[in-house]
C-alpha cells in the first residue's frame, strides 16, 4: 500500500515523528525522528550504528506516530517494515531535513555514517 | 529506578507522549498519549479494550518517547514496563489530563471503562 493523503500531509510538513522499533529481546524502543515521503515510502534518516538502525537491521518492523505540530488532534500512525537502507545521497538528504526543521545546515559528524530508511506502510490509521 | 527530574518536568507540561507496545506477532505499535506522574510512575490513561490496553495486557514492555512542545530538542525517552492497571480513579485521572491538555472536562463515553497504565521505569535517556 502507499501512504494516505493525510500521512502525505503530516509527512510534508514540520511535524516530529515518533519511530518505534523493537529490541532484541523483543522490548519496544521509540525515538523522536525528523520524517520525510516520497509518496510511496516514509523515510527516516538515521547514522549506522544507533540503537534503531541496528535494531531495524535485525527486525525491520516499525511504527511512526505523527501528530500535527500546530494541532495534536491531527495524527496518523503508520506500521510497516524498512524495505531499504540506502546510504547514497543519505548526507544530501539529512541536510535537507535540517533545512526543513530547522532553516539551516545540518552539523555534520565526520565519524558518522548516514543513511535513509525505507519504510513501506502496512497499515495506517488516523 | 524512579524517573528523573528532566522527564518529571517534560511529564508534568503539556506534552504529548508516544506510546510504543508490542502486537501479538511481535511488531511494535505506537500511539500519541497525554501523560502524566506520580514520582515513580509514568501515568498513561486509556480505556480497556484498545490496542495497547491489550498489548500491555499480554506483554508490560512499553516505551514512551517525549520532546517538549516549545522546543523539540528537549526529549526524553523511556523504557519500562507496565506493573499495574487501575480502574479505581481512572474516570477522574482522564478528567484531569483532559482540563490539563484542553482546559475542559472530558467528554465521556459510558460504554468505555477507563484505566491507568502505571509504568515502571527501567532505562530513561534524553
Amino acid at each position: 500500500m502507499g501512504l494516505s493523503p493525510k500521512a502525505i500531509e503530516l509527512l510534508a510538513g514540520k511535524n516530529l515523528g515518533h519511530l518505534a522499533t523493537v529490541m532484541p529481546n523483543g522490548s519496544p524502543q521509540v525515538t523522536p525522528v525528523w520524517v520525510d515521503h516520497d509518496d510511496e515510502f516514509v523515510l527516516i534518516n538515521t547514522a549506522i550504528g544507533r540503537v534503531k538502525q541496528r535494531n531495524v537491521t535485525r527486525d525491520p518492523r516499525v511504527a511512526v506516530s505523527l501528530t500535527d505540530s500546530a494541532d495534536p488532534f491531527t495524527k496518523v500512525q503508520i506500521r510497516g517494515r524498512v524495505v531499504a537502507q540506502v546510504t547514497q545521497g543519505a548526507s544530501e538528504h539529512i541536510n535537507k531535513l535540517s533545512h526543513k526543521y530547522m532553516g539551516r545546515d545540518y552539523p555534520m559528524r565526520p565519524q558518522e555514517t548516514r543513511v535513509i530508511l525505507k519504510i513501506k506502510p502496512a497499515r495506517i490509521s488516523s
